[in-house]
């Protein structure tokens, strides 16, 4: 190590990169080795594994280069938000089950949307009566800021708790909700930024909401028009005939594509790309030969896999970020005094929208579905799942409290370290629990699934076979029932709406099976 | 478009990047399509087509922003040289078809070694007699770098004017050569760097020799290196038990990883990626998944396909950035002076070692196989095909003349422009005859491959069936034929052996079928 470092002295100036992009690819092959030896252990996932194995490389750096290069340790937000969160987002998209995300789209959307705008004042508000004590100042802007900032769920770390597989309505609440949560908590975040601090009146929250609202419309429309015109110019065109390449080229450029103009047009690119994921697995991955479908599905799960790992171990690494640590003048017992605090205004905030949204989606969903309702031990689970923080509240703070990486100040400093506990807190702690707090709760939700599934599936095979054999006569018949169905049971009546809008016009246009089946 | 400048201009400094990004991408996208449209046009190839395409899109650029937005098309060599060239070579590696590359070995070793130290002279000081008509004054320094620029031919655009499958031989000589040639190229320019150049004598020569041996040696060792172990690792540890996403990830990055430790170390990362490829496919690559197996395929060419691209319509963009042509002060016909001295001094310095080489290499190889004899026709096409020059010719240019991208004097400014100049037109003009030279020259070459090929496979399949009804008796007799044998027939003997080797101890510790078809 001694050696990189003298080497590194030399090249100097013309390859300032090599050094850390060396340090960072071997490191990441480490932790993939280190995970893939512990993946049969049950209480450690792969962010846990990653951010333990970043903040012990952060601290061997610290140790080597005597407290001084602070370049390789520095969370770098552009990186973060135009490298490597459009592979997770789109990849989570691409591989989501469909039908379940659907199914509970209204849920998800109380969690992701209504959650923030109940969750982030109690936070704003409980860190300015609590750090009033401590005797840190900060501008009204800022408590806003950190409300937003602390309640972004961390999507990256629920994905390797919950499994789509195992426990199918939890991971598509939990893991939905996150993506929503994302796109909310940047919203508002940016809504509050360009907040005219002086005159907050009713309007104001108002305004908000409008303003998310289209921006939720815009984003979602963006994407899904991204991954249309890449299913229709694969179906038109059809590369496969040439060659494999350009097809897979297209999908992965397209993604990227879409995620880069919603940032551009300062849409949320996170929801942008999620859509187009979700577009682009249902209607162009079918127009792609057999081998770019094996293709395209492992190379977006293998660069999430990255992403994530490397977000990680990133964390991990400017934990130790000395210069920060140096410039935060707050005592060794007022510090433990300030991230409890936040720990605890968080837990209240997620508790404080959860439980009540909960009861509401199952007075919403009670006539309908038994099935999705959420039981008690179910709602638990959800506040506890996504209660980790993650990347997105670092990036974020990062934004509001320093000026490219430095902090201008001690309060600003030290902000920006209560970020970095916080989420290394939460994720050791929160994510080393809730693996055995579900089979605690939920002991036979693998078993449970395997029941639950079945009456899923007979009630989507109901459509395809009426849709097969349709006549004038039934679409008639049907038409007048949809008022009374769509009043009796909304969800279900929309989803069966759409799937034969889907058969009908959709498919044959831009491309897919018409087997009638989401998956 | 205008609309996009005004928000470029809104988003400030926060997100700098997106704006080149999405350009980018774009545009790829649509040299995606052009390419797939154009793919049966026997003149147009991918990289013209980029080309003309990034000329196009600078123009435009230029024209919106009234000659202001230089920072899109500024060449940027340390993104060249980090993240584009390393999926090139690799993929280069991975795919290329290892019997034909070894058999030839000595031939492309002979065009990309000593080729290099015959060009590079030769042009140095043709450039140093007709700068000097000229009245451009350059030190000894700059004439040798200038040698090292233009004896650089461009791998990537010959990869696309000759098909493996079409002309075997012509494709593993062209190709072959332009690997080993571009790392001769930059080990040359970076000894040329360290020269004392007020000492020059005959030993000079004899150290840069010494150094390249050693460098080449040293970079081949760490590729081996980090194929083998990539393929222990994936051996020993059964990655695809679990996940075949973690068995892809550690192939992508132990190959980006011996690049740049190789960068590191100051070897040449281009040929250490290059040996990681082959080992990589030969022995890594047996030990996945079925679905590891296709997506490695695929991505590798994905990946290396979208750089390739990138870096045409870099350099078509870039060929637009105005400042470097006003700095420029070479009048008009001075200018067509030097770009056309330059070309033929190009032209001359290939031809003053394709020639002799290549009846040099059908010298040793006469005893042997008339298979591998390069005939005239052979010659000229090697000569021609191996004219163009490409990004690398423009890397380093950038690099002895400009400091960050910016030239400091008129005169480097002209070094610049010329260079840039004479990689679009050799681009051009070489790349387009290119394939109706070979259809000319070479009318039968899918023909006479059919016939040849089994030729080489009977050879070939000797060995087999006798190792593997192997006793001690036959084994004493070969292993006194074998040295008799090297003398007589030197390339195939050493061939043979090493994949008895291969096939007793290698096979079994790093993976791979017993078949010993090296394919």
């Amino acid at each position: 190590m001694e050696r990189v470092w003298e080497i590194a002295g030399n090249l100097g100036e013309t390859h300032k990169q090599v050094v850390p992009i060396t340090v960072f690819v071997t490191v990441l092959c480490f932790c993939l080795v280190v995970g893939h030896l512990l993946e049969e252990n049950r209480w450690v996932n792969e962010s846990i594994t990653a951010l333990i194995i970043g903040c012990v490389t952060g601290t061997i750096i610290l140790l080597i280069s005597k407290g001084k290069s602070s370049h390789i340790l520095r969370f770098d937000e552009e990186l973060f938000f135009i490298y490597l969160l459009p592979p997770i987002i789109f990849n989570a998209g691409f591989q989501v089950k469909k039908k379940q995300f659907f199914h509970n789209f209204f849920t998800i959307m109380l969690f992701g949307v209504i959650g923030v705008f109940i969750s982030s004042p109690i936070i704003a508000t409980g860190c300015w009566l609590l750090f009033g004590k401590f005797g840190i100042n900060l501008s009204p802007r800022d408590y806003l800021a950190l409300g937003a900032i602390f309640s972004s769920t961390d999507t990256v770390c629920t994905l390797q708790v919950l499994h789509q597989d195992e426990t199918p309505l939890l991971y598509s609440l939990v893991f939905g909700e996150g993506v929503v949560n994302d796109a909310t908590t940047v919203v508002l975040f940016n809504a509050v930024q360009k907040l005219d601090v002086n005159r907050i009146d009713g309007w104001t929250a108002v305004k908000v909401l409008v303003d998310f609202l289209y921006l939720f419309s815009t984003s979602t429309a963006l994407g899904v028009a991204a991954g249309l015109v890449t299913a229709f110019v694969l179906k038109g065109l059809y590369f496969g005939r040439h060659s494999s390449v350009r097809e897979i080229a297209l999908m992965v450029l397209m993604a990227y594509l879409s995620y880069m103009l919603a940032e551009l047009f300062e849409l949320s690119g996170i929801l942008t790309v999620f859509f187009a994921g979700i577009f682009m697995s249902h209607y162009a991955w079918h127009n792609v030969t057999d081998s770019s479908r094996i293709t395209t599905k492992h190379v977006f799960a293998m660069m999430s896999f990255i992403a994530e790992t490397f977000i990680f171990l990133y964390v991990g690494m400017d934990a130790l970020d000395i210069e920060k640590w140096k410039m935060s003048k707050l005592s060794g017992w007022d510090s433990i005094g300030v991230y409890s605090g936040i720990m605890l205004l968080i837990l209240l905030g997620r508790a404080a929208f959860v439980f009540p949204l909960s009861a509401l989606s199952n007075c919403l969903n009670t006539s309908t579905r038994r099935s999705s309702s959420i039981t008690f031990n179910h709602q638990i689970v959800i506040w506890w799942a996504g209660l980790m923080r993650g990347a997105v509240s670092i990036a974020l703070a990062f934004k509001q409290f320093t000026h490219y990486g430095v902090p201008l100040d001690p309060v600003n400093a030290t902000m920006v370290t209560a970020t970095v506990i916080v989420v290394i807190f939460s994720t050791l702690v929160f994510g080393f629990l809730t693996k055995p707090l579900i089979s605690y709760l939920l002991p036979h939700s693998s078993a449970s699934n395997l029941e639950r599934e079945p009456t899923i599936s007979k009630e989507a095979l109901k459509l395809p076979l009426l849709s097969f054999e349709e006549s004038a006569a039934t679409n008639l018949l049907r038409a007048k029932d949809g008022f009374s169905m769509l009043m009796e049971r909304p969800v279900y009546t929309i989803h069966s709406f759409w799937r034969r809008f889907d058969d009908a016009y959709m498919r044959p246009t831009f491309g897919g099976p018409r087997s009638n089946e989401l998956s």
